[in-house]
């Protein structure tokens, strides 16, 4: 038993963002067979795919096998999914295959708060990084454009007469801003007189929290876009039936600015592989993964792409494959990124995280933790699908502790491998390549959703609740069982639901580590995303306005004379 | 005397902008002597120049001749300011002249509110018009976020222990949005219990009416935008001291924001000149024209920069010129637009406008209306700048009533040219653009400024109203009498002032046409715009916030399936 620890020193994410060259992106996208013509370039290191080229993708139908990457329950700090992502594409390219990998963009609210930016990290980076973690392409501005205009059209309505006979009570449609700003959690909207009102509470989410960024990430095409974007529920009227975008006449105006938002934007890997930054929604309420449009085209053009699922199988890969996969992106294999840290978290059984102490040595810790990375991985072959469990090792990590976890899915014969894809990029998940490479070759996957459409909003829930986070039974609120009736009435059953839970625990408590038994998931609330096109149904509290710490990463954000951003990681 | 109008049958903008062929953006860059290393393209018709580029142009200096186009006191229709700005700009090029047009950008609230888009009209557009009427280069996406950083960093502030003493109630740092909203005009924020709070009043304004945004048009570079951005006062301690952007510690994280912003946009107008669009403040509470570092480097790539100024001379002139120019860019000679409807309204004393009654032959009307326009010709010419008349003609407008405008300019000895640039571009303008050539080449500009930096407020203040505006005097009221101690304590005093008036009246009361007479401006408040650098006096009620009439323009705006966009015109 050793305290070795890997010996590599890593500079920091921005040091080596800024020490990268890039290729033009006409380079990279040569690499995906795609023309000049087939890209708008911004600037000489990022694109938008045109439409034509997008039409060209989906008519020309998948090539490629899809790579899935997801998670452990993870801590706070997050397991390195997208470090991996990017690190796994990397190195399938030095194993000579084609390939892209396709990552959410990050969110303005975030890089300011505590996270600071998320574009992968170390020698694993999506660039250029200052651009993708700033306004990038400019789309998720243009979800909070058009997320604002139906606000103001929605009380623009009220005040003018209020045709539609809108419950100023029952207006759903937040507001929505890219910031992490309690403040503007429950605010109070039209005081001022008559001129201005009425009155009403209200409130904003982050943007990337709007049904739009759904919509946006679950749209084939700019038609679809439309028709979504048209369904989607604003409020309800004095009758209790439900008042939509369409209603209020904005679909129009919302998909004309969201039109250029639907394209992918393509830039490139430290190691040139060409990656879609594109579309970036939560995990929770919503679906978490970029948008279909990007895994699309990149499966059109590559043998691999490779994806990811937001925080832990239960939650990201649970929708994606119940969600998206349902509507043609399904999985050839799935990558489950566990950590050291993450697992001696629940070996210790430690809430809240206490980083100080998940970075002592401590091998036993590490292997009471595995059955929560076991329960994932079994919870995934469930789904058909064969599975990699990737280990992101950090410097500090000790082989013993590193050992532990590959020991232990040597036993049940689970493919693993160490990877140091942060701190070497590519050349650290050439094993974690040749493996998932192994399970594509398989063609073992066999997809098997967890429900049928057909089945009850109960039973889809349920489901859910007891074949992939290992509850009971699942108990309904009185609001949860008149929300199940309305939706009934409404015609929104036959939707996959998306189920809304911390992302910190296996069950609806973030105290419980590990794999928690004996319990049952509460519904505290359900709601119709149906522009999004699935029922949402809330456990514990969701927030979707994240705020700032005391001293947030802003503070230490600055930008010299000649335009060189610094503090962004 | 005829009743006789033009006959010209112009298409729509949007059909005029749909089957336009556009130059590449290299090639109208090309024009400018800048070489495709000098901008980076977003997409195939506009860019932004480079920082390099954009510093070459600072060092090179000043080589045109600056043109500035204000007008008369409008209608809420406008007088056609950005028609005539390109189309002259047209005009010039026909002639032979190195030229480029910059105008302001458009700001989304009106484009979805009543307005429609705003980047020219008829055969004197910008182009690509959709591209610029949505999200453009993201400048003013760019701003939104930077304003609320600040607002989310000093709630947060106040929320962590409020370590600088903010005085809650003394918050006068708003939230902004680039929409019409009048709900969110007076809010109340910071609700939920302590986990969200403190609750306090709030509201937000329309992004164009940030300060940022006229710290943007008004900062030279990088290091100057930061300097402006670090002294924005945002509130007051519980000792009535101001608190800054810089005390709030976000400075570098909105200054980084903000860098790409900064660097102008370029695009061309229908016939292939190029156009600088870029930022776009209001014309009252801020200095309402484009940005400096657009104009800088128009004048050092151009003999001929033709530039535009909010609502009539009396708001956008003055401040374009007393503000503006005292930085640096001053013109050679400016364009009164002046519209037969517009001079009708003046004439026949109405308010508010009828337009059913404007388009109703009445050269009388016209002749009793002149008085508003030789007032501002009369107080340009103060300015020691030569002046040409431009009558926008409408296609209803007789030929008598032109006939009125031009006769009173030739016994006045003024310059004076009818203009047809929106029905017929350029060449409708080449007549105005050789009388703006012999003014400029005539070398007669010796601007005078209104008044002296070293002039205390009072008299800064007094010394627009009268000579400017033509009021006997200015009262101040008490608040307003404590703001000027106030300012005066904190060594605001030496700044210039930028005063907000009604744009329907060269009085402050929107009812008065023509030229009021015996009447004294009322000063209701003052307060610093420590960062524009300039202090801003209230008179009337100052609307930083439009709202969406019942139909709002949004509900015509659609997008086919093949990305087509409609009824943005």
């Amino acid at each position: 038993m050793t305290h070795e620890t890997a010996d590599f020193e890593v500079p920091s994410d921005e040091e080596i963002a800024r020490t990268a060259t890039l290729d033009d992106i006409e380079t990279v996208a040569a690499r995906l067979g795609l023309g000049p013509d087939d890209i708008e370039p911004y600037g000489s290191n990022k694109a938008k795919l045109r439409q034509e080229a997008v039409d060209a993708a989906r008519e020309r139908g998948r090539n490629g096998s899809l790579v899935l990457v997801t998670g452990i329950t993870p801590t706070p700090k997050g397991e390195g999914k997208t470090v991996i992502s990017v690190g796994l594409a990397q190195g399938l390219a030095r194993l000579g295959e084609d390939v892209a990998v396709a990552v959410r963009e990050p969110s303005l609210g975030p890089v300011f708060g505590i996270k600071g930016g998320a574009a992968g990290g170390g020698y694993s980076q999506v660039l250029p990084m200052e651009d993708i973690n700033l306004h990038f392409t400019g789309d998720i501005h243009a979800l909070t454009a058009a997320h604002n205009l139906i606000s103001a059209m929605l009380d623009a309505h009220v005040h003018h007469g209020n045709d539609l006979e809108i419950d100023v009570d029952q207006i759903t449609w937040r507001r929505s801003l890219d910031v992490n700003d309690r403040a503007l959690r429950e605010t109070v909207v039209g005081l001022g007189g008559s001129a201005n009102g009425p009155p009403r509470e209200d409130g904003f989410g982050i943007t990337a929290a709007s049904e739009l960024m759904a919509v946006l990430c679950l749209a084939s095409d700019l038609a679809d876009l439309k028709r979504r974007v048209a369904r989607i529920v604003v409020a309800t009227d004095r009758d209790g039936t439900p008042v939509t975008v369409d209603d209020i006449g904005a679909t129009g105006a919302v998909s004309a600015l969201l039109r250029d938002a639907l394209r992918p934007n393509l830039v490139q890997t430290l190691e040139g592989v060409p990656a879609f930054v594109h579309g970036g929604p939560f995990a929770n309420i919503a679906h978490g993964t970029n948008t279909l449009v990007a895994d699309e085209v990149g499966l059109a053009h590559t043998d691999y792409l490779v994806t990811e699922a937001g925080f832990g199988a239960d939650l990201g890969a649970e929708k994606f494959l119940d969600i998206v996969s349902r509507e043609g992106a399904a999985p050839e294999a799935v990558v489950v990124v566990a950590t050291v840290r993450g697992l001696k978290r629940h070996g210790l059984d430690m809430w809240p995280a206490n980083f100080d102490v998940l970075a002592t040595p401590n091998p036993d810790a590490v292997r009471d933790g595995l059955p929560n990375l076991f329960h994932h991985v079994s919870v995934l072959r469930d789904f058909g699908l064969p599975v990699v469990v990737a280990v992101n090792r950090f410097p500090d990590d000790t082989d013993a502790e590193v050992a532990a976890i590959l020991d232990a899915c040597a036993t049940r014969e689970i493919p693993a491998s160490v990877s140091t894809a942060h701190a070497e990029g590519g050349r650290g998940a050439e094993e974690l390549a040749e493996l998932v490479r192994q399970q594509v070759s398989s063609g073992r996957a066999d997809l098997q959703l967890t429900y049928d459409l057909d089945d009850s909003l109960r039973e889809k829930i349920t489901a859910v609740a007891t074949h992939v986070y290992g509850a009971n039974d699942v108990t309904f609120s009185k609001q949860a069982e008149k929300d199940l009736n309305r939706l009934v009435e409404h015609g929104f059953d036959s939707l996959p639901v998306c189920l809304s839970k911390t992302p910190y625990s296996l069950s609806d408590d973030a105290s419980k580590t590990g794999v928690p038994t004996d319990w049952t998931l509460h519904v505290r609330e359900l709601y119709p995303a149906a522009g999004a096109g699935f029922v949402v149904a809330l456990t514990g509290d969701v927030m979707t306005m994240p705020g700032l710490p005391a001293r947030p990463a802003a503070v230490d954000i600055d930008v010299d004379d000649d335009g060189t951003i610094h503090g962004l990681f």
